[in-house]
């Protein structure tokens, strides 16, 4: 039986999902490639990552996925690209993430920033689409 | 004799600075304060850091707040607090400060997000602001 | 209203107090210090990371103290004292402590050790415990 | 010849080995595997990490394999694969590498738990173990 | 048009390139790879990490290399490779790369260097230099 | 009794010691500081860390305390004083050590160098010395 914030949580997870329910970003997968070690597992992501903290007003989706991507830029765990995907899902513009990675070179330093950049870029191409050119 | 980028970057500071010019939130001081052991790290942080990087377009001055804490609360550095009040200064609500740290906890951790909790707490009261009341 | 798992947390953060009831390691008052900015976050600290994760089989308290005091040794993260206090609740021995932080030498370097050994030390003279001595 | 404390970290090792002698967990290998640029390598791991470290008294080798491993969750570093193999080796059953690295989830975040988790996984799946079905 | 800084940092950048212009390192290609989403970080890479910084006095270029690696040892950045082979360029002996390395185990753990002396091995390999024999 | 590991460690110890045999770095200190809750810890920090490690040849003594600081100044842990006044001591240009801090800038970010040079500013003036004017 489906608790009240996991349907929370499901619902919160579909806002980052293309508009014909791809599951592009893999959000919707962690908790299941984990099941024959942690059948529990899903339970958290969805409940409480998705229904109770990724459903919190104050901010909306796009400042949450730059929010996250920032967080992971400097602490260079290598989740990124799943992030950078779901910026693209909830209307982020190629250049807003660029310029999120950008911004952070004077706080985190070249190397953490640059590898970002890299995982971005491959994203973008992936995906088709660019920065815009003035 | 300032360089243009020098002048960008004294510019870019004035938006981070009050309307009265009160310059509330010490970016502007943190080159002097090392004129006796670096005589030219204002030169690097009203330059570069200013200047070029927090002169950028892609994101507005709201995002790059954002965007700042974020990588600071992954970190764990201490300066949270000065990038809390240059939030207030371009417009952030405490919803927003607050909604990007809470954000953060299921990508950090609780420690890290308790610790920018209590800076962003600090700085509320210090500043005579509350989150919004339903 | 209370949910089943704040209850389940609350029941999980008892196992965490002395024997009469003293809260001593402050567990239960890190949602309640910030009511004012984050009045949801009491319910994520007791209902998450006390009813669904520190109430979930597979190690035993005790482990659980020596896993979460690693981890923050590892991390540099200053909330490290609560947890030794902990851990003396939960019946760790104080040559426990120590041997899990002297452990970490090798894989974390001396100077994450030596800082979290001195808050060890701290606690331990305030709670009037000390290692065994052959 | 061989110095007290080297033959104290050969024991150590025979502890972190299966019954058989099969050297699985690499451990003995890390030293070798440096010869040509740093010979004295061997020497430090063999005498220092396991000989004086890994060889104190305090808590038992089960307790050193969770704590090794949740600092390494909490670092990030990508030799947690060569731990989770200690751990089964002196008797860590896969529930408890897993509640280890579950409990971890709300003190470093999911991004870090989850890499730890796939590694687990993949260890778990090489040596043929899985956890218990209730 | 090259600005000033611009001239100075392609001057310093040609420190760290063999005698006979071999672009060994990879410094110069950092921003062309990502001409195409952030086609202004070439300007901030020449101008500001090495016209500004790298071009400072205080320490020579054999220190700053040292420096940079011991940086990204404690990090655990991937990018310690391209150091490593800019400490050749400019004179630094394997020894004293494999010193500084070695050097930082009491700091880091054995798990960051170890990552490190790996990579350094295999730039010895693959640029046909090794440790000094006594 | 004393091992030769231990001898050795003493006397690179002082030379890490002013002239007067003064102990003004404090290294000396730390393992007696933990005799009450960690007696074997001086053990490992005078054989170790300074009779193995520090005693290794491949760089000089101001390689090695420039390369500590730069490790420390990454990591963001609190013992970059301690070093700094070791630099001093074994004859470091306090030019030299702000030109590592500064070095790493575009590598760690300017918070954390910003904390070193803070750090190394009051050594600096506690110790009467200062950077060259030219």
């Amino acid at each position: 039986m489906m608790t009240e914030r996991y349907e929370k949580g499901l619902e919160k997870l579909k806002e980052l999902t293309l508009p014909d329910g791809e599951n592009v970003t893999g959000h919707m997968d962690i908790g299941k490639g984990f099941k024959d070690v942690a059948p529990d597992l899903e339970k958290y992501v969805v409940e409480f990552a998705f229904g109770d903290i990724y459903a919190r007003p104050g901010i909306d989706n796009k400042q949450k996925v730059l929010t996250t991507i920032s967080a992971l830029v400097a602490q260079g765990t290598p989740q990124i690209g799943m992030h950078v995907k779901t910026g693209l899902v909830v209307g982020l513009m190629p250049d807003e993430i660029v310029g999120c990675i950008m911004h952070l070179i004077p706080y985190v330093g070249f190397p953490r920033a640059l590898n970002a950049l890299k995982v971005a870029q491959e994203v973008f191409e992936e995906e088709g689409v660019s920065i815009s050119k003035e």
